[in-house]
C-alpha cells in the first residue's frame, strides 16, 4: 500500500468527523505497511502474493480489539472476499463506498469515468460494482492507464507528489470529454495527486476514494456504536494500494 | 492527543521519507486514541489523569513489536520519563527533536519564542530543554497564551482549521517582535494551523514540533536498522495532545 495514501485516510478520517473536542473523535490503529508486495505487480504480472500480509494485518487488527476495518487500497479490494471471510469484525468494500458517495454527491444514473491502477481497471473491480448500480464505465485506454493514471500513482508513491496533478487532470479531462458525468479517483494515491483546492477547476464531478471510504467508516461509526467508548475503527494499510 | 496531528505525524514521516517506492517507506503503527483525557486539563486543572492510557498504549506498540516510538504530542511529554521507562524500545523525545531541528537549520544558539499548550508553557517544559542548549526562550503572556495558542489549537482540535491560522501568525508576529530568531510551533495542532504554504509570509523562522519529530525517527530508522524488514515505528497517539 501507499503510505501516503494510508496516513491521508486517518487524516480525512479525523477531518470528516463532526467533532469539537479531541474525545468526540473515532479511536483508530492504522497499520502503515509498506512492505506488503505491490498488489499491482501481483496481479499482472505474476509477483509475489501480497494476501499472507494481508491476512496478518487482519488478525493483527483483530487482536487488537478492531470493530471495523477499512483498507484504503483500492487495489487490495481485488483480494476483498479473502480479507472479509478472515475477519471477525466487518470490513467496509471502498467501491461500494465509493457509489454510496455517487448518490450522496446526487448522481444517481450516468456514465462514470474511472481512474486507478492498472490492476483495478483491467481486472473490472469498479465496473462490476458500478454496472451492478446501474451505472455506466468509462475506462481509459490501456496506453492512458499507463502514462496517465499510473504515472501518476507513482509520482505520489515516490514522493514527487508535485508532478502528479498534471497526468491525473489530463485523464479527468479525456474521461470528461468522452462524455462522464463524474469520474472516481479510484486508487488511494489519486486523491493525493489532485488536493481538494484544484478540483473545482477541473469541472467535472469527481468522487475520492479516500474520503469515500472515510464517510463510509464515520457512517458505520455513528450508526453501530451506541458504546463509543468500545469502539475502534481500524485502517489496515497493511493493505493499501 | 489530537487525532489531526496523529494523522498529520503520519503523513509527514511519509513525506519526508527518501522513497522511490511503497516499500522503501517505514513500517508504522499509528494508535490514534482520542479517548485519552485530556493532558493539559489534567495537569493544570486536576482532570483525569491520562497516565494509565498512555502506558496500555506504550505496552500495546511494544507487544505489536514497535522498534522505536514516536509520541506526536508536545503536552504528552510532561509524563517522558514514565512512558520511557515503561516502553521496551526506545522512546523519542519531542523537545530534543526540536533542539535537533533548530540546529539543521543553522539556528546554534539565540532567543526562541515558544508557543504550545498552557500545561507545556506553564511547566517549562520547552524551557529546561533549550536553555540546556544553550538557547535563551521568550514565552507568551499568559492571555497571549489562551487567546492565542490555546485559541488555534481548540480551532484545530474541533476541525476549524481555517480558523486557526490568525491568531497562531499573530502569537508569532509579537514573539518576533520580542526579538525572538525563531519560534517553536510547540503543540502538534499548531503545524496544521500554520499551513507550510503559509510560513513563508511570516518572516521568521519556524520550528515545527510534528516534523522534528518525524525528521529524528526517520533519522533513527535509517541509523540502527540494518534490518528493515524487522523495524517499525510506532507513533503512540494513544499520547498526542
Amino acid at each position: 500500500m501507499g503510505p501516503l495514501a494510508g496516513a491521508a485516510f486517518a487524516l480525512r478520517l479525523a477531518a470528516l468527523t463532526p467533532a469539537s473536542i479531541d474525545q468526540q473523535h473515532i479511536p483508530t490503529l492504522l497499520l502503515n505497511d509498506p512492505r506488503i508486495p505491490d498488489r499491482t505487480t501481483a496481479r499482472l504480472y505474476g509477483g509475489a502474493d501480497p494476501l499472507p500480509a494481508m491476512l496478518r494485518g487482519v488478525r493483527m487488527l483483530n487482536d487488537a480489539g478492531a470493530r471495523l476495518i477499512a483498507v484504503p487500497c483500492n487495489t487490495a479490494h481485488l483480494w476483498y472476499e479473502q480479507l472479509a471471510a478472515a475477519s471477525e469484525c466487518e470490513v467496509l468494500h471502498i467501491i461500494e463506498s465509493v457509489a454510496q458517495d455517487l448518490r450522496r454527491q446526487g448522481i444517481a444514473r450516468g456514465r462514470i469515468g474511472l481512474m486507478g491502477t492498472a490492476a483495478t481497471l483491467s481486472l473490472g473491480l469498479y465496473q462490476q460494482t458500478l454496472e451492478k448500480h446501474g451505472y455506466t464505465c468509462i475506462v481509459p485506454t490501456e496506453e492512458e492507464i499507463d502514462t496517465l493514471c499510473m504515472a501518476s500513482i507513482r509520482a505520489v508513491k515516490g514522493n514527487a507528489v508535485d508532478e502528479a496533478f498534471e497526468p491525473a487532470a489530463e485523464c479527468v479531462r479525456r474521461l470528461g470529454m468522452r462524455g462522464a458525468d463524474a469520474v472516481v479517483l479510484g486508487c488511494t494515491e489519486l486523491p493525493l495527486a489532485v488536493p481538494h483546492a484544484l478540483r473545482k477547476s477541473l469541472g467535472i464531478a469527481l468522487t475520492d476514494s479516500i474520503d469515500a471510504l472515510a464517510l463510509a467508516a464515520i457512517s458505520h461509526y455513528q450508526a453501530h456504536t451506541a458504546d463509543a467508548d468500545e469502539a475502534l475503527v481500524a485502517a489496515d494499510e497493511t493493505v493499501a494500494a
